[in-house]
């Protein structure tokens, strides 16, 4: 028999009643009945009940072993009485009566329990996560975040892509964040970088002729941490294709990430591909006041300002005489009592704006009735016209926001998911996809006036070289996230493969052909040797399995995370280096303050 | 149509012929046949021949085309003449004539050439990466690499493995080779450290319960680099097991990695695993001088000592009277001739010994005959008896080498190697695998007397405590590597998972408690809390794809290496920091003379 174990802690069943058998695993729990001691062993596939008596050869050195010790025990298959079958289990039909044990591994009192739903303090959990990881939850997580990046393995080859591997010490690419350096040792008071995602190797791969190149990729911000992001590194599904336009790189990654949620989601709808709608960046902030709306709530934003322009609502009818204004409603199907309509408005004023005037419809036994403060001030006829744009009714109310959108588009968003969560009208259970697209390449600093991309400078211009030649603010990329359920799960862009639209890209921006060359320097000359059109995305597999595994903390789905000051308590990370390293490195600790 | 390709270059054959086509992809070679231009077309997938002449109406733009302009054409696809048709190439029965072009991407003039087998400089080649991985071979050792790692998966998959990801910003732990650290922001002056391996974290997950772990990790040394060695990142097969005994780690890995090697091995003989034998550490030293020996090479060294002692070769003689020395064979078949010999003495001086004694077995018509100075010194009794130990005959030699065997074994381990190679003794297209296994735990400095970790200090100690109160040089340990045509390919042990073990197996080298929890704390600590018996091993990704692609140095399978200085010359690493980035991470470079 093998030493530890013949069968797992999931295997055995009525058909080896009467076998002899050997089984390692955790005791998971132990309850004592007075002279019969029934144990939990639980490895990681499943749970056996392995029992035993005076009978047993084993029974005092039994009766010693505590919670989360390891053991071997061998024994002999019992069918269980039939009251006493748990359906709920694989193995509930069985138990099985221990004759020898051994003990694998004792264990120390316990800091935190593995049996049970008892939660403990972070700090705890990450300090013991060799504990933490044992429980059922965390088991289910990283079980699920495994199957669901092999499953994004097979989606891709199937498709044809093979996964390349990028450099992972590298140079320093300002990208956007903040890069982690490395110093080097061969060359003192140099560094080298991790990278903030393989960006430019996925674009030099295509260059180089690969065609199809994907990768799970590590990436490398040094971030200030924050619930749903790792303050040091975290992962991609990189993609990256030639001889494409936008809707082939769709094409690519719809179907993969779909057959992944169909796959994980437990049976929560998904939206077919499809289905899938693409809507421009400024038309998701109209509609939904976010670049990555939630589409299981349905309400849709609307402009209603040519009902309040002259009207006798005095503060919108005056705000509208100003240069970029609007007034755009928020529906409110089924927000038709003054209660909620206060709530909302606390709300609002809560997220620091004066408020949001407010429109409900009732029927007092007396028709159709327009309520509220802001329907008096405008009169029943206009009323009447925005609750027909509106497509409103009795019981349904409306909300209202005025200004230069910018200014409260964010807070507009805000309050739909708000109102699609209180009223109700927010679908459970579902992912719900939207292309968000035609990105603008540029953004104007409200204070300096400074022109400055808003986004990544790799995206190829819509319209290329001709748009450039125009105003800047004016020119959309072929730029794309992936929203679902309110997350941006994918970025993605048509890269600009031209170096000479390239270069006037970036002068726009203010940066001249050196700084290019500096900073990009290695695309840049690529570029010049026959580069091919080329565009792909990325997406952030850690975020789809919280979603998968519906988690609120990154934390949760991953095995062994920093805490929120970049710490690892387990390993003691970041830690002083030794004299000898710095020595080494060239380098000298700046005594801190 | 697709803006950019209907077909790829390697899809059109004779059923296509009349259709009209569109392909995009790099000029691999033009050939301008007076008023004929016959261009061939490549992309990632093969080639097709384009040709124009006058009666295209993109004739002279097609003219200006140049080697590696990334170009779209459009025609309509011909049958070629009989006599044209090249059965090489999947296309080669057609072409396709041209009546569109777009430059999709023009070129400079090249730096070096795609097409062709010139040589260039490394320096030239890395610095221009994107267009070297252009070139057939390079296409094809990292399709190759990409196919490898997948294959891997898979199988590991098929084992009922799972992957998990690990840390890769981490803490510094002291495993022999030299940390790359990582400068913590939110911590100035503290360090973050890459994972040498994530050797620390598999076993914390085997505590943890996963029970089978495996992973595609990149591993980062600091080393000094050299050909098969990348100086900053390399990646492993890691795996580790729960409830297993070292030949559960064999039957796991074996047939991965057999398969992997009949799978890509392009019709090389691959051993079966069930044929590797398993050799102990200390009889690889006897038989090959090698603890990674060549199985292709059927010469297997003796002890031969009992013929030297108080023999008339006083050398020999007088040194087997000092303690710990031996006289060893090296059998030689068909190398029976004073050329050889001496050639092979003359190796061995080479090598910094003052040479190797030799017989040679001769028939010049009168029998049996043993040549050479050593014959004549011992005698023909003592002669004879040797050649019959050695099992030799007319027209084999064999070589003599004698002292403490740590002295020159690693000498008779290359001879062994050249007179196998020179004699064409040693197998060509063979995979030929070995267990080395039984390593002992400790050594001791020949200098200092001290004892320490012969390799790493996790692995579990044959025959447990009891063993770590004899000899500490005796003990042995469950460690293991994999032999393959005289690489290391594999290395592992079972893990020493008995907190009580591991602290006496690190007093033994000189640690006391206090030091083993500050340098492997998690570790140790996790130990405590019901550790099972665990081990596994990590298999060289790099290597094993230079062993199938027939390459000597690694950066021939790495996408974008390092040189040899540990630079990256076409991203420009390392580089001088910013004086903004040393500020926040609280360093300053100390100025180099």
């Amino acid at each position: 028999m093998h030493a530890y174990r013949s069968h797992t802690c999931v295997d055995l069943n009525k058909s080896n009643v009467g076998d002899t058998v050997r089984l390692a695993g955790w005791v998971h729990r132990v309850r004592d009945h007075g002279g019969v001691l029934f144990i939990d062993l639980r490895d990681h596939y499943g749970i056996t009940q392995v029992i035993a008596d005076g009978d047993s050869p084993v029974f005092s050195e039994l009766e010693k072993v505590r919670s989360e010790w390891c053991i071997r025990i061998d024994g002999n298959v019992l069918e269980r009485d039939e009251s006493l079958v748990n359906p709920n289990l694989p193995t509930g039909e069985i138990e099985v009566f221990v004759r020898d044990l051994e003990v694998l591994g004792a264990s120390d009192e316990l800091p935190l329990m593995v049996f049970g739903d008892q939660e403990y303090p972070e700090e705890t959990r990450l300090k013991y996560r060799f504990l933490d990881l044992r429980r059922e939850q965390m088991q289910k997580n990283m079980t699920l975040r495994s199957d669901v990046v092999s499953s994004m393995r097979k989606r891709m080859w199937d498709k044809g892509f093979k996964e390349y591997q990028t450099p992972i010490i590298t140079a320093s690419s300002p990208e956007g964040a903040r890069d982690f350096l490395v110093p080097s040792r061969l060359h003192p008071g140099k560094f080298y970088a991790l990278p903030q995602a393989p960006q430019q190797f996925k674009q030099l791969m295509m260059v180089a002729g690969f065609d199809k190149y994907f990768q799970i990729a590590p990436c490398f911000r040094d971030e200030d941490p924050r619930a749903d992001r790792s303050p040091t590194d975290f992962y991609q599904l990189d993609l990256e294709m030639s001889f494409v336009e936008q809707q082939d790189v769709f094409d690519t990654i719809a179907p993969v990430l779909a057959g992944v949620f169909e796959e994980f989601g437990g049976g929560r709808k998904v939206d077919a591909p499809s289905e899938w709608p693409q809507i421009s960046y400024r038309d998701a902030a109209l509609w939904y006041g976010s670049d990555k709306p939630d589409l299981r709530n349905p309400i849709k934003m609307q402009v209603v300002s040519e009902h309040f322009a002259g009207s006798g609502f005095a503060i919108f009818a005056k705000l509208l005489e100003q240069d970029g204004t609007e007034i755009r409603a928020i529906p409110a199907p089924k927000g038709g009592s003054r209660k909620f309509c206060d709530r909302m408005n606390k709300f609002a004023q809560g997220e620091g704006l004066p408020g949001m005037g407010y429109i409900f419809w009732r029927d007092q036994g007396e028709g159709l009735e327009a309520a509220g403060p802001l329907a008096k001030n405008i009169g029943p006829e206009r009323t009447e016209a925005i609750r027909q744009q509106l497509g409103l009714g009795v019981g349904d109310a409306a909300f209202f926001l005025g200004g230069k959108p910018k200014a409260f588009e964010k807070v507009a968003g805000k309050a739909r998911d708000v109102i699609g969560a209180e009223l109700g009208l927010t679908e459970q259970d579902r992912f719900a996809f939207a292309w968000i697209v035609d990105f603008p390449i540029y953004e104007q600093d409200e204070e300096s006036g400074k022109i400055d991309f808003e986004h990544n400078p790799f995206s190829m211009p819509q319209g290329g070289m001709d748009a450039l030649n125009g105003d800047p603010l004016e020119v959309l990329g072929y730029q794309y996230d992936l929203a679902c359920n309110g997350y941006e799960l994918v970025s993605g862009a048509i890269r600009n493969h031209k170096p000479e639209i390239m270069l006037k890209a970036f002068e726009l921006a203010g940066y001249d052909e050196a700084e290019v060359k500096s900073r990009f320097g290695a695309l840049y000359k690529a570029f010049q040797y026959g580069a091919p059109p080329h565009g792909g995305c990325a997406a952030g597999v850690d975020r789809i399995v919280m979603l998968l595994a519906d988690q609120q903390n990154i934390r949760e789905v991953m095995l062994f995370p920093m805490n929120q000051r970049a710490e690892d308590l387990m390993m003691n990370a970041p830690s002083d280096p030794s004299s000898d390293q710095l020595m080494e490195l060239g380098l000298r600790v700046i005594p801190q303050e």
